[in-house]
């Protein structure tokens, strides 16, 4: 399918931006918290339309690669960041949308890197990680926390104790597909409508989580974790029918 | 930093036409396959500039979701597509390039999730699995096999092994990792100057790992993948030195 294009030279110079960016990032030539020229001076510097440099500007914002600050004048350029869970999770959830990637799938690819995590983190010694997922867990048991602020203070407990593992990459793409499904399981835990019964069932799980975890106990913290996310998935999977 | 921005309107019906479509995923109002409208017929009936539609579609390209076709006439709409691996691989080796995610913990992420495919491939039954990666390794014997044939039938090879274990967001999850660093274990094994040599020993590796899948030899499987991936990347690690 060859069809002539009807404008392949905005396609190329588009390209040409993007893999620049990628290029300079790798011989170090940009770096995070780099910013970059305005609009227009990168159209003129690649020779390209500035339509084209906006095109470019806002696929590696939605990667998670440039943070675009939106201002006029010597500061409007965009500055170089890396937020790779917010790149990626964007890309899961539409697929997900499409159902080419399952939920259930999702969850079993969650359980393989929480519960890896959870190993992992049983052979290393990181009192200011472990003190971080204790503080996140102090704070859930605030009496009369709402809804919204636990699940935001239930991701970073999640995250926090994935960290412990000392891989980035694992710990991104579980905060990746845990960001994909959030909506799904939220709407499920609120539609229950038992919400202080949920709080203490999920409060009792982080707590033999965590316990488990500081204890180096690999296997029962791996186990915990496991029947704490098929449970979730449980109750979101019962709403739905 | 809430400084005025100069363009808000455009950042805003961007977004709207991006999550319309995710919506229209979630809703069943769009398929995969389904062609959208032209690019003004869009603008018009989402209300916002031609700039800002092709901005969507770029984005929405880039993540996988949408094929442009680049044609003019009643055939310009671009067609929606489910390609996870391509938008995630994408994101990664962007943030790979900023060093933000260590190739070492890209390997050890590879490892894990290739490990758990093996283990979790000798659990199910797949003749026709096992059919195409038998097919993909006998085609990677033949004689006089060049260097860039081989390195894309030894990705479908690792890939046919992951897809035995029936999850395709692991798969893609594996496919975008291996995606994301393929150009720096091919460089590395090019220069090694010793193809033939090192083409015997990766054949030797795969039919070593097929034959235990095959037998459903899950910890044999698991072990020889992990020490595959492991010398492939000590290659590559040493000749960067």
């Amino acid at each position: 399918m060859t069809t002539p294009s009807e404008e392949p030279a905005s396609k190329r110079t588009y390209d040409v931006l993007v893999e620049d960016i990628e290029a300079g990032l790798r011989s170090g030539r940009f770096k995070i918290g780099d910013q970059l020229p305005g609009e227009r001076i990168l159209a003129e510097s690649y020779g390209i339309s500035r339509a084209s440099v906006r095109e470019a500007m806002r696929l590696l914002d939605a990667m998670g690669v440039l943070r675009s600050n939106n201002r006029s004048g010597p500061k409007s350029g965009a500055v170089i960041v890396s937020e790779p869970s917010a790149g990626l999770s964007a890309t899961l959830r539409l697929h997900i949308a499409s159902s080419r990637l399952p939920v259930a799938e999702i969850v079993e690819a969650r359980i393989l890197l929480e519960t890896w995590a959870a190993r992992t983190a049983a052979q290393h010694d990181d009192p200011a990680g472990i003190q971080r997922a204790r503080e996140l867990l102090e704070a859930m048991d605030a009496p009369d926390i709402e809804p919204e602020a636990f699940h935001a203070l239930d991701a970073q407990f999640h995250l926090a104790l994935s960290a412990l593992a000392g891989n980035t990459v694992i710990e991104t793409i579980m905060d990746s597909l845990r960001g994909s499904i959030r909506g799904y399981i939220k709407d499920a835990l609120d539609a229950l409508g038992e919400w202080p019964v949920v709080l203490e069932q999920l409060r009792a799980h982080h707590h033999a989580i965590f316990d488990a975890v500081e204890a180096k106990d690999a296997e029962r913290a791996a186990e915990l974790l496991r029947s704490h996310i098929v449970w979730l998935y449980e109750q979101a999977a019962n709403k739905a029918r």
